[in-house]
């Protein structure tokens, strides 16, 4: 089994990471449209063109089953995609949706993004449909902080709390869970985690995602083979030196075969 | 005379400001690459392909003299476009330098800008061939924090201590000047100002660029119409709206007429 996993650029190597614990058994493409990121502040027609592209050069590469690792691209594009291929196509943000409403008890959880993954109301659509109450807010500045390096830096906090104190100033009316609705944000969950009250449940679209993958692909039919490693291959847009500089932080290990695209072609 | 300036995005628009003020007699298409943008954090192929095409279609509306009016298309792309054109091209680095050379004492000053613009040392290059000592300092995040809205906030000025400090610690060996070598970053040019010690001057290319353009086209042959406004046109390739609400705080007027381009096809 050769799993696409597609993203605007680095971030969805946290939902790799996660399914290649999940789901050794089968092997990756994993795309990063790094010359045209960030998907996140841009509109539906322009991630919808990007995206349809570019899963379809991982159709062209073999893949047999896509993961959209993007919030942003999921929130938009998830149709789009699913009626330019034959493929079964996964997004994050229904797993997110799931986990968080089996895992929230007050039925009232916070949801943060970018502009464009919060501007769509994904979120909201798909935890009001399991009845569940959904604030949104989008947090652009964390992207490029994660990017430079200050994932840990105490500017980096002060910013989380600028967007999110409003949120958890009256206990009655607060979220007890907030989904973590980009594939950046596991980067900076244990920071998030000390600027939300302590009661709070973070729920990472990246985990659940990679879970629903797996429960799939563990069903009659798929061999489960816990020794074996997956192959992975890596295709970037832009640079792919930068690709594999910055994408060793968010996969959490060295990143190899790196190839160029040039989608545009 | 038809002057098309060309950027990434709204920056570029701060150029364009200063241009109407100062060469009211031409008339202006403005085009802002938003799908693709930003161009500061990508690889020189990617951001000479883009501008080139960019360029081309300004060209293709009757442009009869093109401004880049983006530090990093002129600094990784200007000789690309120049080879691909007959127009008369000016970018903003050039102006910058002069500029910035002409009016520092001790032929010490500080350049920052994006990240493929410092990487690219066109401003230390320029600066040396002029005799002037260059730091150079990427400031990747200034440019969100400006499109966030955060021109003011007080975590962009300590966003600014931690970039800049270091450089003037030193009373003798700090720079007397900064230039500002991002077109976003006059937004924030009273925030710098306070973070700077008060002797050191600032020098924003976007004035400079304006200034050459005006001297080029005052020479006999042009002639000057002091009362005359300029018509502008905009081109943007993503979102139209979101083009007229974030450019309006570059350009510091309402901006209409913006058509959308679908550059790839």
């Amino acid at each position: 089994m050769k799993i696409g996993v597609f993203d605007s650029g680095v971030g969805g190597l946290t939902v790799l990471r996660e399914l290649v614990k999940l789901v050794p058994q089968a092997d990756y493409l994993y795309f990063g449209d790094t010359a045209r990121l960030p998907y996140g502040s841009k509109s539906v027609e322009t991630i919808q063109k990007y995206a349809v592209s570019a899963t379809k050069y991982l159709e062209q590469q073999g893949a047999e089953m896509l993961v959209i690792a993007c919030n942003t691209a999921t929130a938009l594009a998830l149709d789009a995609i699913k009626a330019s291929t034959k493929l079964a196509v996964a997004g994050v943000i229904e797993p997110g949706a799931e986990a968080a409403a089996a895992a929230t008890k007050k039925k009232n959880v916070l949801v943060i993004g970018t502009e464009a993954t919060i501007g769509s109301h994904a979120y909201r659509t798909a935890l009001e449909k399991r009845g569940v109450r959904a604030a949104e807010k989008a947090c652009p500045l964390f992207v490029p902080l994660i990017e430079e390096g200050w994932a840990e830096h105490d500017i980096t906090q002060r910013v989380a709390h600028v967007y999110l104190d409003e949120f958890f100033q009256d206990p009655d009316r607060s979220p007890d869970l907030m989904v973590l609705g980009c594939t950046h944000y596991p980067l900076i969950k244990p920071m998030l985690r000390a600027v939300a009250p302590w009661r709070v449940e973070i729920v990472d679209s990246a985990e659940a995602t990679a879970a629903v993958v797996a429960k799939q692909l563990s069903s009659p039919g798929h061999s489960q083979l816990a020794t074996r490693s997956s192959q992975l291959r890596f295709f970037a847009t832009d640079s792919v030196e930068k690709f594999r500089r910055l994408g060793e932080r968010f996969m959490g290990r060295a990143i190899a075969n790196v190839e160029h695209v040039d989608i545009e072609a």
